[in-house]
């Protein structure tokens, strides 16, 4: 089967989901600088989502690098995951809309947490379609990051349902994982650039 | 003639349809619960509708793998496709704003009997395109799954017009037609399996 | 300079044109067959204009088959054919709301005009950017179809503003025209074949 | 990593930025001319727009011709400046509705000014990533058009605020830096060529 054409729609789905997010924006109504600040929050929802999908392209692209061979079950994971990406346009426009109120807060929340989820299974998918793949089998092992997003990830699920300090907590610890990942993942550039070293030599 | 933009232009429509889909979805009017789940109804509507676009963007990567030669047919009868399945967006909007009733779940189930007619064209013309591809007619022939499809369409297309459970009927019927085709088409992986042993001894 | 680029960009914004247009359609209110059927001339001009987008992207992709070399002005030749295209969902929902009254089919002949003019200025700079590329001069030179067809635009861009009559003829005169490019341009495909068979032998 | 998919992500989200900037300015309500002629202004803004991000598109593709080696750096750069790309549909749509007064000219202004920064960033990271690549140090050096943009895009962005004719002066800034781009730019195009010269010497 062909990998780049998963790549390719898979691009072009990401490419949508970054993009339509600002239509929900809408221009502003008046126009006043006043009338722009008054949006602050569908803005900053705008801003911590477009880095969300900016994140999991990146990631996809890691992923996908180490890929040789794809089956039925990868295509199926891999849109399992979009599915949930596809969710962000709205939910960050009803986030933004409600100025980040408890319900759309901890909805939001979840929805990063499944496709987090479905990011590990898409992984794990992957690898069963090619046991060979050593280099990322070795690359995923640790998977500190993921471990302390997931868990990250349940706590802004839950925390903004206790009121308005937990829905402060919620958007700081999204915040938090979002810059966590803006560094690249280091791991599996490093085991693939081992990899090229060994088998020069 | 060029296949590869053939499927760059098939990927960039059915990425934007699987995407746009969310844009009816829109973001719920109150910040509660409720608000959310009283659009139950236009969510369940995108599931559906996001699982055939995924159903229909795999079949055309499996028939299109098979394909060597494309002529002008073969690019009119992958046009004639793309218009069946651009109008999913909308009819799965109207399908949920109505809480699925009868006639617009009449007319969704007629929208996915044209897409399977219209996919069923596609494979016509590119045998025609390439006679030569008896690896494509092997693995058509049979097409148990392609004829249970089309009768369970006609059947989703009546019986909702006879009544709320002719309505209950068209919708478990086009779940389970997603469900047996989520199944990858093992027809055409066995047959290119085959043929690649057979091509190597 | 790297055509392969241009090609992804023009598909990605045909792809995204042909499939916008049915956002504007938008799903009936009522739920009853005869809410569908108040909305024909939408769906009528839909179908027209899904056609043309169809044919330019048929024909950008037989024109762009003979390309090897391209230039900057190529470059934006390519942006102010897909201008033009641009400009077709507006225009066809509004011919469509309108039901076909007398200004909006005007505009809209006079845009599907303006596309005509930009695709020939887009095979002069291809033809200046590669003044060996004798294939595609070849094919060009005979160019009866675009005649007739600019001098058909010209016509239906005039004659709605006579009345009634004037409005039929107009639409008439664009669906003839787009039946008369669906046939798939045999010229380059002849040329091509004739230089395949003359640089094999 | 992989620089074709970098490429295929920013032409999907630049193809999606330049065409859904046609879904703000919506069909005229009347059916006279004078209903089309009434929007001048957000058809006058869309016109603008799609110069700019034709430019962009232009000067992207032009700066990866040169690259061999991208870095994780190098994707968020990339992902930077398709946020502030991603804006212009709005502002585009903000500053037509207004009929061009005096903050939402500033704002869009500002935003072409964090664009070109953005791509001066970009520029930066690709040479970071692969300091073998004299190639675009050499091109870049001069950098006469990009100075002059920056200084022209400062001005237009505080000049509305000062009055009428600080607006029109923005408006005749910004189009007169889209005409100084629409030029392709020579520079890179001349370094290649004399490059491909000296290397087969």
């Amino acid at each position: 089967m062909n990998k780049s054409r998963l790549e390719a729609f898979s691009d072009g789905v990401l490419a949508i989901i970054i993009t339509i997010m600002v239509l929900e924006l809408k221009a502003p109504e008046g126009h006043q600088l006043s009338d722009l600040f008054s949006d602050w929050a569908k803005f900053l929802a705008y801003v911590i989502s477009f880095v969300y999908v900016g994140i999991y392209w990146n990631n996809h692209h890691h992923l996908l690098v180490t890929v040789k061979r794809i089956s039925g079950s990868v295509m199926w994971a891999n849109l399992h995951l979009l599915f949930w990406l596809s969710l962000l346009p709205i939910l960050t426009a009803w986030a933004g809309e409600s100025h980040f109120s408890a319900v759309p807060m901890s909805v939001y929340s979840v929805d990063l947490l499944m496709c987090g989820v479905a990011f590990a299974l898409l992984q794990q998918a992957i690898m069963r379609a090619d046991p060979s793949n050593t280099l990322l089998a070795d690359a995923v092992e640790g998977g500190l990051r993921e471990k302390l997003s997931t868990g990250a990830y349940i706590v802004a699920s839950f925390s903004p349902l206790l009121g308005l300090p937990g829905v402060w907590l919620s958007g700081l610890i999204l915040i938090g994982v979002a810059l966590m990942w803006v560094v690249p993942d280091r791991r599996i550039e490093r085991v693939l650039a081992a990899h090229q070293r060994s088998s020069k030599s």
